[in-house]
């Protein structure tokens, strides 16, 4: 049943297929009065967009945004704001010959038990590609988000297990580098690392590290509707991410209560969280204190050279995959990211506005002169 | 606004505060026709109860869990099975002296950020005590899930930086020790040091793995609701999990495609994935070659010496926290992440039952003659 | 599936049968900040219990309501109310003869089609005591909509075919008569007929009308979740309501465009709808003109004569329904509606809290001081 | 916040206004295995379509439908389901005049008073024109419930307070006229009513009833998502619609419990409700017996003689509406009322499948070999 629609009250519906004729994301609940326009959302999809780089898939798509709806004289009005991206570059016989076979790592297996029919140009609906919808969605999110004075910054930690050192972090660096690494030295380690694993038709995978800036303490909800467990749920919906932790994450577990508190800082009464092991969060609530989280990423598994599957009659079969594809998806996933940690979060605080009765009391008298 | 609710076709409303008059949860949407009963529920509550070793507070609480609806004669009949756990053992004067001062590593400030009141005995909400609810609802779940051929395990994978080791791997020796470790040795390590840390004052964070086999492929949906993002969803919103993989996990991201690639096998024609590094699914579905994820658990934040922190005014603070706490929760949160595990799963199952035509038709028709 | 959850901010779960233990309900949503105690709730489960008159079952229940969590220092805290309400004069005895028999007008025979299992004692779920539940959340929310200057009223505008005379209407006669008819003649009058009624063992329905002041303009959303749509939703889900009409309702269906539009009143720039015809909405959002909406009401379907019906095996039995029963619900139903229409409400404000930029930016601002 | 979004299984979320770039909906939900064209989709938006008789706005649209996702070599996937309609005849500056004023019985004060920003094109989102994406998104739900042997059929009852005779009831004959009249004779009358009161620059309302006829017992759930009380949310969140009963409806408050009262009827040990007064649900499930519903439409608020109203800062106002407008919306809205009533009946068959523990064993064990 229904699984392409996320958020209670940012709510996004994203929809298409690798190889059909457009993929798109329609956002209900987008606050009126947000200036918004197509080139806002632009420059995110040009961040995701494939072709960038020698690590990147050569499939050409330009990935242009279209508005249909939900924007008038430059603001939004409140109504959905639906968005449409043709897709142009559908090379669909390179896939004819996986209608009866199954890809190692893919979804070909499971979309074929679950639904018995499956599209299989390009992945069809569990392709990379099903990932623009969320990126022009979550442009419209970042745009809210920072009305309210939030950042949301996403970039690669680590690719093929080579990590970006502490010295050398320039989150600047991060823009400039084909592997959004905020790190020269090492982007260049990765390259030569990335080259080498390529020319022998393997992948990589990384692990991309977020900060969240200027979030005031209070957002998420006790309880399920916890700021991380939205969070994971957000960022672990993205195909290929196999891990997520907040702040400390999995050091945590083998630290002592006495070195995992981060403890509080005050200035001119105004409290913060410490946020260092803690990611930024204390009860699944925002802790003011800048949030950090990371996703693991897998390696693509769309490698070059025969490997052994089975087939729909579950006959062994060895399998050479043709088509284009990233030796690489971790610099592609940074914007995806940054995109369902915004809508992940525009939709908490949207969640919070009714939380204190004395917020709904000024907001509803107000409103009501 | 809302956040005490999960799921979308199995659904649970929890309720409660540490040290209010009861505590309980609504289940909505569990099949007719599934034998139930008390006991199947208390076996749960049992495994989560406080006062179960040394290294557990002392709290006294039966848990003893009552069903005030939706079982009739000793079956579920479709409606919502309402559970009831009353608080008895309840020291709320030892919380007197924290009205007014923030725990380090707690939910305090966020709390009072968020609504601008708290329950402040025992933690109000944001206590452990707060999974009592979950667990019962888990016990419905797992029972569902039983019926179908599916186990849930759960158990301590490592504690305080020591870990299971491969070799002496014995999942009934998890029921045997206090800490629910699946090997002998290891935990009694592990039962040294955290004696050693307890005697300070101190408190450790561990691992938890769960296993799930019997689940068919096929099961979580495309895009959002993935399995693996409504199950990360589930366990980050376990209070203190700061981190959630499946499968290989943070390791999946140092890995080469060709490494990472799991492939499938074939039995008499029934095809299963072979579920090393991917954890069990692929593109968020099931792949049948049974489920491994785990959740990193935060030490306790609660520690018996002097903190430095604040106060409601930002004024600094030595606190020392009495009242009774657990040296580490690991061993308690074992059967908590089984029951959200359950929840999810039951959840997405009932989710799944539309996906296919012939399915539909089939019930609807055979249910109308 | 889970068919017992309503509202989206403001959500309500309720729970029990008729002759289970208890019976009560969940408000997940409500705001932290509102005092609130469990004689605020007791005042509308009293005007909701049985054996308050002539007209209604002799059913000896107290329902007295107890509070268990999410009020703290008598004030909400943001965290989930449960609400129970113990079943104590229980006669199961009554019922057993309806075991495998099917009772005209009742919901024995759908949830035996259902379900293949009935609590067949009492009607079970689908009991009128089932809205004890929903009056205590709405009591909730009655609270909640008072502090913001909204009043919610219903009465009983007409019984058994007599309807409430315009000149007679007296809104505080609604509340001293047994019928909560705001008109002491004809309430004199349906009382006669009634007696009537009830001495051959029959029984009446009726017309539930509310009325809403004070309700700002622009509550409720464009498209689906317009305030009509989500009212008559919450109304027509109270077991035996056919009808549910806004404004001038089925007359409007008769009416010419040009007396139809109701037009505005504005006074010193304050713009309301004159609400005659549209029953105070336009597009689906309040116009700020007070709002009228009514209920149709069936005649309790247990009625004391043989009736004609079949039993499980589909074999025609003659039935003779023993038990106590009401020879009208709509007196006892007034409060219900009110209750539904507060949830409504209240969740449609809340959901109403996000829809303008500036508002967002203002409460997120002020609140990160 | 997010208004625009329908359903729990079979989701549709619709966009668009009526003088932006296109309109659409999305479907999320709908199994996979369902045979579907653009052309099944086509056969409803022309019955929708503007300028098909006398007594429709001369705006020409052709509302050509495209799928553009969801469907691949003619059936459904199971991934949500795109459509999409362009705008072609957009006559904005014939609106240009109501930037500042607002219309008596239309939106726009409550747009303005929510939102604070309004598209005045055309009544922007809350233009009849948004009707068209349930229609798109409702003719997959009855290709859905055909499959199921369910078939939803509404036609005009009334018209200008001219209803249609028991006598000269003809169903098929609701096809024929420009009416969807079930009764030549009548359907002629009104027509000539319609003459009249469109010469005059005014307007009509009506009655829409609606037939289902092959539902099973047992689809709704009890409590909340009653079928009754899902069709009344639904049906009356269509612009226009004051009124909403089942069966006997309002008239049912008037009868006594031994008339209303319906029984049942067996064949070959197949119980099925009589249905005459319920309009086919007990208990807010359907029984089996063919249901029936109504709405009340009221008449199209735009006349096209000067009317009192008021502008942005409540100085009184005389407007004359120009451009293109219905003297009566019964016709066209026969069909989005069959839409959506098909799109809450599928979204409660999918809601059904998991409502019994044997049927959830059998399709999971069954999927499973």
């Amino acid at each position: 049943m229904s699984g392409s629609v996320f958020g209670k009250n940012f709510v996004i519906s994203t929809w298409g297929e690798s190889h059909g004729k457009a993929i798109g994301v329609c956002v209900d609940g987008c606050p009126a009065g947000l200036e918004l326009s197509e080139e806002d959302i632009q420059v995110y999809m040009d961040r995701r967009k494939p072709g960038q780089s020698e690590f990147t898939t050569k499939r050409n798509e330009n990935d242009c945004v279209k508005i249909l709806s939900g924007v008038f004289d430059g603001v939004t009005t409140g109504t959905p704001i639906a968005m449409l991206i043709e897709n142009s570059d559908q090379h669909s016989k390179d896939y004819s010959d996986l209608e009866n076979v199954y890809r190692p790592g893919h979804a070909d297996f499971t979309f074929d038990k679950k639904f018995r029919i499956r599209d299989h140009r390009g992945g069809g609906r569990s392709s990379g590609r099903e990932t623009a919808g969320r990126v022009a969605a979550g442009a419209v999110a970042l745009k809210f988000l920072k009305q309210l004075g939030i950042t949301v910054t996403a970039y690669a930690k680590e690719i093929g297990g080579i990590a970006v050192s502490e010295e050398g972090f320039d989150l600047e660096e991060a823009k400039r580098n084909a592997l959004c690494m905020p790190d020269a030295e090492t982007a260049e380690k990765c390259m030569k690392l990335l080259r080498n694993i390529k020319s022998r038709g393997d992948s990589a995978g990384g692990i991309i590290e977020c900060r969240v800036n200027g979030l005031k303490p209070g957002i998420g909800e006790p309880v399920f509707d916890k700021l991380d467990a939205r969070l994971a749920y957000a960022v672990m919906s993205i195909g290929a991410v196999k891990g997520f932790e907040m702040g400390a994450g999995f050091e945590a577990a083998r630290m002592l209560g006495s070195d995992c508190n981060d403890g509080f800082e005050s200035e001119t009464g105004r409290i913060r969280g410490k946020a260092v092991n803690s990611g930024g969060t204390l009860g699944g609530m925002s802790d003011g204190g800048g949030m950090v989280f990371r996703a693991a990423v897998k390696p693509t598994p769309s490698v070059s050279f025969a490997q052994k599957t089975v087939d729909k009659n579950g006959e062994e079969q060895e399998l050479v995959i043709r088509g284009r594809h990233d030796p690489i998806i971790v610099p592609r996933a940074v914007v995806v990211v940054e995109a369902m940690a915004a809508v992940t979060i525009a939709d908490l605080i949207l969640q919070d506005m009714g939380s204190r009765m004395n917020d709904v009391e000024r907001t509803y008298v107000q409103d009501n002169q």
